[in-house]
């Protein structure tokens, strides 16, 4: 039977990663192609410990329905976190728990954007985020990066020659794929940009807490003084992935929108998950967990770092992240990317290929991403000597 | 700020039941507006066992991420059960999990719908999912119920003359909010007319574990030989709607674009919540889980209508419903069926005004819903108690 899919949806492929995930379930598969946390990352005694505790007390309210815009005191923890770094003012903004952060930058472009109208993203970029905002036909438009995040002048000019240009996608912390972190220059020319061009900023920021070195850098969200930024975080990279719980602040009318949105689609997050966040924001030493992560990711990343510079050829362009859980590498010109991910693959290596995180897969890359996070300490040695040896070749 | 919302979104507005909800929340309101299930329905001493079992010896795996389709062994627990009622053939459907039943039908109308094709409800419907379908500006066309279920006659001359009639929303059980069943004769009367007008049917099916009296009735998708049900059911009313946790099952080529849209909204469902369900479906006694559940909702149904029967006047239309959670009242001609919500609150009852489950809000009805799951059974006394003195008013 032919089925009259919607236009929106028509062209829509799973993602390239997740296609490369399965060929890494192989028996003997170094896989640095994923972005889980580190097994050794999730707080699992105390998790433990909260959730028994929860069905002991009061299963009623962790199992019955509750609210769309989240569990109250969950909500009220993460305003109150949120505020003391300038990401949340009570005055003038609201927050709503999503089903991960992912669901936050979907359903913002759900409220914004018609047909057409156009988002832009840095290039490369989240391919989750990138399928959300296809799944809308949005015209998707990607603006170069260099090493201190999307270029400005670029942007300007895209702005100015792309129809209904109504949101701009930015990770500014280590970014995904490239690890790159936006510049406190940049961030306030582009938050300018949004003024002067009437655009809103969905700012994504699943890394922010996993900063391993180097300064913290004030948030866009921080700087808005008109209600421009959406803000969206998540439990995902410092609490656990498969709970599910993110969140968004932003304007209350944003919000609103947001929420009417949610509520039409899951209704609400799983409240259990919710719970269990609460209660490790506010009685267990959040701040001590994030920074024994902290140390986790600094030692695998640096592991990861010594063995590509032992082993990679200087020709090899490297980045060099402060946090979160990839290095971006880019090959010499003239070399064929995807023919080395195919080679790595064969040799029992995982990388993904850059052109999985382009606006247009079509166009060409010379880039791969490498994830430290998930390999063992072992792994990130020998994929990098493996990896090094065909580079050389 | 002004915000340029998009189209679909700009007339948006949270479900008229919540706004009632909010006003259940006064101390001494009896709520028969809600939808939840009973507060002792919950299995909860097997969800303690089994979440504490599985944090012990497999925390990790329910703690990280996990794949869109959903956790397997969940999935082939349901296709099995489903099988079983010949609801899913494994040579020809595919399943997926979904963040609960309503996320099943909001990304079926995503796949299937462009702005302004048409999706057909029964009239009244529920208000959830008609969101929505209007959060894709469907054209959203109701086609008024009888006893047996939606008008089959009305539906033919509805589909003839709207433009695109891509999808039509069933909910043949137990109906939300009517409680009506759908005959057999309906349902295949409604599935020939998919087959002659080419359109696909979402048979939505919460409540069709919960019946308490009569005889099953096969679905809509145990007659389909062509591909055109898309079966979504859930746990919400038989395990816990705080979970999240439904399933649709269809053609291999619908599930393969619902989980590509899924992927970009949520990721996946919360993976402790479907490793709970799964353990529930196969390490316990469903069954005998299910019966507990009918009795219960037997017991509560036979209160609420005896008190109905000894309290309304026999002017007022009530249904009869043979399971799920719900009893519909229409008014004589003439009454004021809003002036009478309101008065019912007044007097510390809330009921949900058959309005709030219109394909347009703006329309009248004389009716309204009336839930018998989540009152106490001197709640259902009480309640119809007053409701009857106002009746006679």
């Amino acid at each position: 039977m032919e089925y009259r899919f919607s236009d929106k949806v028509l062209s829509l492929q799973p993602s390239a990663i997740r296609e490369i995930l399965k060929m890494t379930s192989q028996p003997g598969m170094i896989s640095f192609s994923a972005g889980n946390p580190a097994p050794d990352a999730f707080p699992v005694e105390q998790i433990r410990a909260i959730t028994a505790d929860i069905l002991d007390k009061d299963p009623v309210a962790a199992l019955q329905y509750s609210i769309t815009e989240g569990y109250t005191p969950l909500r009220d923890a993460v305003k109150a976190r949120l505020a003391g770094k300038n990401c949340f003012d009570p005055d003038r903004d609201d927050l709503i728990i999503t089903s991960g952060g992912q669901q936050a930058s979907e359903l913002s472009c759900k409220i914004f954007l018609n047909e057409g109208d156009t988002l832009i993203a840095e290039e490369p970029s989240f391919i989750g985020c990138l399928n959300a905002f296809r799944s809308y036909n949005a015209n998707l438009v990607g603006v170069e990066m260099d090493d201190e995040g999307m270029n400005a002048a670029k942007l300007e000019e895209t702005v100015r020659t792309q129809p209904n240009v109504k949101l701009v996608y930015l990770i500014p912390n280590f970014q995904n794929p490239s690890g790159r972190c936006m510049s406190a220059k940049r961030r306030k020319e582009i938050y300018d940009l949004a003024c002067k061009y009437d655009f809103c900023i969905i700012e994504d920021d699943p890394y922010g807490e996993l900063r391993f070195a180097g300064e913290p850098i004030p948030s866009i969200k921080s700087l808005d003084t008109e209600g421009r930024v959406i803000y969206a975080g998540s439990f995902s990279k410092v609490i656990s992935p498969g709970m599910r719980v993110g969140f968004v602040a932003a304007d209350p009318k944003i919000i609103a929108k947001i929420t009417v949105c949610k509520q039409v689609s899951d209704v609400h997050s799983n409240i259990l998950a919710q719970m269990i966040c609460h209660r490790l924001l506010t009685e267990y030493d959040f701040e001590a967990h994030l920074e024994h992560l902290r140390e986790i990711y600094r030692r695998k990343y640096s592991i990861m770092a010594k063995a590509i510079e032992d082993n990679f050829p200087p020709e090899v362009e490297v980045t060099h992240p402060e946090g979160g859980l990839f290095i971006w590498c880019t090959l010499p010109e003239g070399s064929d990317m995807l023919a080395f991910v195919k080679r790595a693959i064969e040799h029992k290596v995982a990388v993904v290929p850059g052109t999985a995180f382009l606006e247009d897969e079509s166009k060409s890359s010379r880039s791969f991403r490498m994830n430290f996070s998930t390999p063992t300490d072992e792994q990130l040695v020998k994929g990098c000597e493996i990896l090094g040896k065909l580079l050389s070749e």
